[in-house]
């Protein structure tokens, strides 16, 4: 049977860290869907207009196709779910399979934010970390990996990334089963975590 | 191994429900501490200042005789615990034994306040529930067993208990390994936790 497992949090909240761990601890057992996965093509629009999509938006992940891969999974149906294509800002050609076995983790700013995507979960949590730390670690992360400037940053944080946090992904902190403060440095809660995951594929 | 195990959260937070549950989980493996055993004797005061002292402040529990309790717990030795007179609002002659075995529970508003004490947990549950919920609970709680009236409650309720839940209680949550939103209603949650209660023991 498979079971889900739905992880949010804010942006640089340590999720992929943790989700890693988790990943790690179930073997061939784990499978793994990132909501970004999900982001609406945009197709009817060019890619400059696509550039300016406000994406720390939840109206631009598509949920009805999220939840009908959801619904078809926990029927027992393997669905191949869409691969983001980051370059072009659109959904690619390519789809990645998922199987319904196991734990599958769903991961992402929004895993909590739709009520009929989240009651299909077996248990979700929500990371938990302060926002000046998360913003500490969204810099280093931008400038190093994405080569971005400072500024550039830092009004992109304040422009979306701030008020979307506290519209959207904050207020569903309350919908989780539990919150783990201080995100991956956690590491008795991250323990804890992976336990239960290891008692969820028996 | 004794392991420790605290929990602490506001005022009708549900701390109580999911401590009982937990302690049916337990069965003879589990023993209890809770905070209010260890309020100061105040034994210099007559009886009429002692019932005015504000209880809801962490310095009216006597810390320093339960993190040394605790500490000799861990060492491997048992310990006896004062016991409270709710009656004449002092320590009674009567003491609880605890011995150094099991998961010990250790409950209370104040539960992860203090650094030493909550360093020595083993795992530390903070139970987050809404500010208005808990004052629904406690109106009906004081009101019914306690036999106060609404305006009592609601002035306590405002000069302290409000306070020192802002002051002292809701900034312990950070110190939490995990935090369980909703209270005992939370089932998923509650249940994560009995099964983590259980591999304490196993």
């Amino acid at each position: 049977m498979l079971k889900l497992l739905g992880i949010a949090g804010g942006t640089a909240s340590g999720k992929t860290t943790i989700v890693r761990e988790l990943m790690e601890t179930l073997g061939d057992k784990g499978q793994l869907i990132g909501l970004d996965a999900y982001y609406l093509p945009f197709s009817d629009m060019n890619y400059e207009e696509r550039t300016r999509q406000n994406y720390d938006h939840p109206s631009s992940v598509d949920m009805d196709r999220l939840y009908r891969d959801l619904l078809e999974l926990k029927k027992g149906k393997a669905v191949d779910i869409p691969v983001y294509d980051y370059v072009n800002y659109t959904r690619s050609d390519r789809t990645h399979h998922i199987s319904p076995q196991g734990v599958l983790i769903i991961e992402g700013l929004f895993a909590l934010y739709d009520p009929r995507i989240r009651e299909l979960f077996d248990l979700s949590v929500y990371i938990q970390a302060d926002a000046d730390e998360r913003l500490i670690r969204r810099i280093g992360r931008d400038m190093k990996s994405r080569g971005r400037s400072l500024d550039s940053i830092l009004k992109q944080y304040k422009k979306t990334v701030k008020p979307m946090h506290e519209a959207f992904v904050e207020p569903s902190k309350r919908h989780a089963d539990i919150i783990l403060p201080g995100g991956a440095l956690n590491r008795r809660g991250v323990e804890l975590l992976k336990s239960h995951v290891r008692a969820m594929i028996g």
